[in-house]
């Protein structure tokens, strides 16, 4: 029984901090634990231990391990990773739980990769992967994965960047293993776990041979930088109820010279095979989107509909429609992530969610999330943008005022709890970072769209309307 | 010549301070000018007395007054009004700056319909208004409007509700004037304003002669209290561009035995011609606010603009399309705003703006003030919800990492800028904030259909298609 | 063995048709079959009988019967009617052939709602039903449904119409039986089928005992008259495509004083059963509908996507859009068929699908089909809407200056084969005629909107944020 | 005074189709007027000389013409044209009348075009331009223009296609003119005209010389050919009712060895101004378009007034949003023509509707009537496509069950003339077609995009931003 608790994961992470370079808001951070804000970002990855029921037996290793690793052979084993992503982010209020989620997502696609690799290139990648895989899952580590570079001049390839290392590069090859340079961006809950494990984060060609590299390190690898974006939901919001409990942080992930030893390399070279492992990520994460942006979402709909009720509007045909928006738009990706799983495409032992039907899903959740605020906004009213700050409601003599005069169908006491989350929802500065997540985490809508086309069987349809035709 | 410098707004702001009653998370405020966050809301007020050529020689006041205070006779009057609130609010950076705007709307509604309440009733409150009217443009005064009520159970007429007091309402008749009890939520710039002008929120019907009432008092009158909002886009943003040195505050405000002398009161009791204030002074309102909204929007425009040439990504189909999504958006704005003057209606001798027009300007921004806000987080990219802090940016050595990987076709550092606004814009506590006002702000979505169906003019195109039938 | 062949039903329409009232075009019709256009719909309906592998062998028949009728127990039954109704769709030319798709939904329902009545009313209708089904699956009849009523003024209820046959109604009723008087509109392939069910229209309640009923007469009763709509997309298109082969009509269904035996009324008075009763066909129905609504798309998919080759624009971004546009709406309405099997309802033994998931795909294909017709136009070019006539391509001397130059990137030749067919699905009367279908055909979007919120579950929703809150 | 009586116009016609190569439905057309279905287009135009106080005392030429030849010098002759056109259009039933509208435009172009072009050519086109133009209006002439070349494949340029025909091409020089080869496609209303302007459909390059051409000619001139396109809206609809009085009609027009006079060529081998004067007609053209589309909308806003009072649902919240979108698309159109011609662009003494504000009328146009004529569709109901045909309504006896059962809140006969407009409308070949016509006439969306970010000025907000920066 290898399943850690809270306590050892927080453990690991107090010991793991020492060796770390990790800054918040200029300064050198020594321990997560003790700050007062980053400590939250650190127990909501802690929570990740105590989510009830987690563990899972695995045959193959004669261990009970983490659920989020077990490997899915096929729909069913899909269908409950979707549940899992779901109700662990139920369990977090709604805010996804990302550490072994992307871990397991990245460790799938490097499975698949690896083998094919191997069998076209004769060399021994799988084997590594699956040696780290067994030691992450064995140790129950979080993880965090690094994909998306910083890119610099986007219409220039990697190879041609005035500066060499704006996408990740090997800058020297060791004995014993590889130097790299670069830098991720968006790297959630890195500095938190315990693992990083880099992908590259596109297709590249001959002479980009040197970009083309995957591989794992612990956090606290020398040369690694992490820099987290100020948690303004938080410390900007004092009358936040979601982000004072449940936050995740993504860093500017720095990497100086940062050394890696032979067998936690899984890809080297192979500019051929860059990006398909990039896609088939994509395509793991984006189903774990999809998983958790459903559970998201019920924060909303459950909101609008007892705002509804409290402002005494919930018999308007505009409230009614705009419930029914947030429904469309919880089921619609919903019901991407179930076909996704029951379409499945099977490859190397793998159940791979299908590609299609995940980037619908994560397709419309891009294009439509800002509808969800709306609808939100529309009900709640204009309250929430002009709501007196959580000191005033703390204020007694204050308070009085604002419970007589915030009442609604509902006591203004309650009312304003419920005015204070729709707030937090719909418009704050939480608000103004989902709203950016929603468009580009997992991959901006043209990165759905050109994967969307490039994977649909359009020869089916052209051939049925051709054999009208003849 | 009356009209004010800086300084003497700024020592008229200092004075009153001492009399009112201002809240600030939950402490009681005794300067603003001296108040780390709240000095910048008056200073955006004081920058009205600031704008270049702001005055006119009105005829009848033989005066130099504020151009906010000509009254609008014709087309001309009222396409100068819209640019001369679009000029003003580039002035200020894209933020509006509502103080004579918004006071100088309520003052025209309340010349029309005082005239003809007089004419009807035999009062005399056109005289009254008049008198106002001067002794505002004289002093040159900063003014603010309270119209929206708390409303309560929103099922529920004012007259319904279980507090007699959810909308603002006359407790007691004194022969030298009004008491009233009450509180009014969203009052912007209230408390940066010398005087405050108070409106009925909607129509009222017999038995509700005690919430039919307009009357105007000094900002520092015994008994009211201003609670504001806590300004989370600039002390929750520390990098922060426009509102480090631009914003405005909305207030809660509340009326506690808040005395008004007759000669101040310009409706009691004829409920009658409530609702039509309250329409008439939205609809010059809302003139405003498509005027404003338009350089509000060129903010947004710009900045994806030049994104787009930072990030290298100016070429792209997908991008021309963002970049037009904000053009037909401020455009169309722009548009009913040049139209509503053209085509006014006239009115006891003042030109109102065509509330056909100015509803379908203000709707449309309403609609698609979010496919604004997302095309330019499509073109920025997600760094913006991931961008370090100022902070981080503060300290040389990791400024040196962020501009080297931050590095886009622009420099790092010129990059870095437009992301801090992009993300200000965009992914911030003022992006919810803004969201929420574009719906929100000078009426919901509702008022303004009901408004354009209500003037809209059916019977002609249905004779058109009855006559082709015939 | 009792699957008919295409003979065999052809020869019991023209026999049926000796005694049936059916007008076109202002003339009784005596023969469908040597009817110029209404033979089509004839033939048609005959597909049916031909479409390959049809039939199942039924336990509790003893007997071979078509797979229409095979009652669904569970998820497997209901994805494999969806299957059914797609790829019989395909046969046809994308055109859905509803006779025992129809039929057979409103059988399934009624099985469930007798069953009901019976076991709270004592009543002994579910033994008709299902002598009713044992008779019509035995006979491999085709099978009619009506159900909407003409209405009259909707602000009305059935009993406050100035005339009381608006929704039809039981005038008499006699020893063997009931007699009805009223009109239905919308009945597709009536006249064509053998046999007619009659449903309520909707929700009934006290003293609209005689609008509750529900009975299913041959299609030859006496009195029953039909009024064919005007086949314009093949009488006035000479180019088309598909509606040469395959289309469906509607009729007015009149019925004046129709007598029906006690054994063919499957509801009677009970008025609080009428709405469910009404409900169930829906649910049934509107899954029947996004099954054949899939297919139909893919007649959109492949020409929009041929004829992006055919004029050379298939790597320009916006036809990218064009086409994935097109694929979203198939693609989101087979997920939410896909999704309403497998969470079905499971009632009296028959497996219902989810009502939420069929009004999502049926909301979604209401709202967004407009946009499939305007993708495939945006693509096509104006050509399609001033293409020269069939007569002019089969003019010999024309043709040659139609092939020369209406080339494209394909010969003249292949390319007006496909603007025709693009002409057909989005710039002619059967445009027309579809549009009003995929908005109204299967119940309005109010009427999903309805069905939505009123199965949703808020209250799972609701309890997670009041958690939240407490 | 030159103004044409209708009979005067009718006579040309006449004398003129003597001589013209017609064909329709693949015959040889010999007369309009004695066409059954081709004499109600000719009837169309010859309203244009009926249509009252059409003429204006023109200085210049010293005699009363057309106000459609009225060169427009200053934003009241452009606002006069928007109201000439929209009130033409409601003239006409809501059916556009093109022949002097579009004429003019092409004549304002080549005015302007070749002063340019001789002034840096030293060329003599303005004159011949000039004299031209004298001759059309002296003579009241109905005028057609043929722009849109067939195009071939779409990635190709003009002088890349296989054929060198599929854009018109000059074939031969000769002495005394030009011989000129290829087709053009949508001329719309062309061979009810009496004269034909031709201009090139985009801009050319070097080598494309011989395809950089204007010119006009006589429709009757020898080698033009007109194949008209088969008018469904009316011979596939026997209950039309606008159609039945006005339609336009569009050709493939096909030159064959035309011959074209020095004198009458306007613009030959100047490539580099061939896509100035495309783009000059195209804005011309396109606020010609926003005018007469608003008049048709009046057509649908009407109807779905008249009809949601028909069915009794015109208190409904979905019926007023159905009615206030088509609001909303009629006066944003509206409003862009307005400040179109107040904001218009002059040039070389003619005053040029802005293109900004044209495009956006015209994508805004493009990109909503297909939700215009889905409001029409949701208020209506699904009988608009399920109708009994005009035979059954002129059948006593079906007509009495028709009138008896589609009652509404209307009587049956009102009712039922409502439901055949709306079909028409909404459910029918025309709405086919002009759902085409809505997206492609005067240009696709994707060249009114072209057009519109070409000509925005995205530099002042550019350095708005960049000065907010500094």
């Amino acid at each position: 029984m290898v399943l850690r608790k809270m306590e050892e994961y927080l453990n690991s992470l107090r010991e793991n901090d020492k060796h770390k370079e990790v800054y918040y808001r200029g300064k050198k951070i020594r321990s997560f634990l003790e700050h007062p804000t980053l400590n939250i970002a650190a127990k909501h990855t802690a929570k990740l231990f105590e989510f009830p029921d987690r563990g899972y037996y695995d045959e193959t290793m004669n261990e009970e391990i983490s659920k989020y690793f077990k490997v899915p052979r096929n729909s069913d084993d899909l269908l409950n990773r979707h549940t899992l992503i779901y109700n662990n982010t139920v369990f977090c209020k709604g805010v996804f739980n990302i550490s072994q989620a992307i871990g397991s997502d990245a460790l799938f696609s490097l499975m698949i990769v690896s083998k094919i690799v191997d069998r076209k290139l004769n060399t021994n990648y799988y084997e590594k992967v699956q040696n780290y895989y067994k030691y992450v899952a064995k140790n129950d580590l979080a993880l965090a994965v690094a994909q998306t570079d910083v890119k610099g001049d986007r219409s220039k390839r990697p190879s041609e960047q005035d500066d060499p290392y704006l996408y990740l590069k090997v800058s020297e090859v060791k004995k014993d293993g590889i130097v790299v340079n670069g830098a991720k961006a968006h790297t959630t809950q890195s500095a938190v776990a315990e693992e990083l494990i880099v992908l590259p984060t596109r297709a590249m060609k001959e002479g980009e041979e040197l970009y083309s590299v995957a591989f794992s390190i612990p956090t606290n690898t020398k040369g690694l930088k992490f820099i987290i974006r100020p948690i303004e939901e938080l410390e900007g919001n004092t009358s936040s109820i979601i982000s004072k409990e449940d936050y995740e942080f993504e860093t500017l992930t720095i990497f100086e010279n940062v050394f890696v030893p032979w067998e936690r390399v899984f890809l080297f070279k192979e500019y051929n095979f860059s990006g398909y492992l990039a896609n088939l990520f994509a395509t793991f994460h984006r189903f774990t989107a999809i998983s958790y942006r459903s559970a998201l979402t019920d924060l909303y709909l459950g909101t609008t509909s007892l705002l509804a009720k409290a402002n005494g509007i919930e018999n308007e045909k505009h409230v009614r429609d705009d419930i029914l928006n947030i429904i469309l738009y919880k089921e619609i990706m919903r019901m991407s992530a179930i076909v996704s799983a029951l379409k499945n495409n099977y490859q190397e032992n793998i159940a791979i969610p299908n590609p299609i039907y995940t980037n619908i899903g994560k397709l419309y959740s891009n294009e439509n999330f800002i509808k969800v605020v709306a609808s939100l906004i529309d009900v709640a009213g204009g309250i929430i943008a002009t709501l007196p700050s959580e000191e005033d409601l703390n204020n007694d003599e204050l308070k009085a005022y604002m419970e007589k005069f915030l009442k609604g169908k509902y006591s203004g006491k309650e009312r304003i709890k419920l005015l204070k989350l729709a707030k937090e929802l719909a418009s704050s500065s939480f608000t103004g970072y989902l709203l950016t997540l929603m468009l580009h985490a997992e991959g901006s809508m043209e990165a759905s769209k050109i994967g969307l086309i490039r994977e649909y069987n359009l020869k089916d349809v052209e051939t049925f309307v051709e054999n009208i035709l003849k």
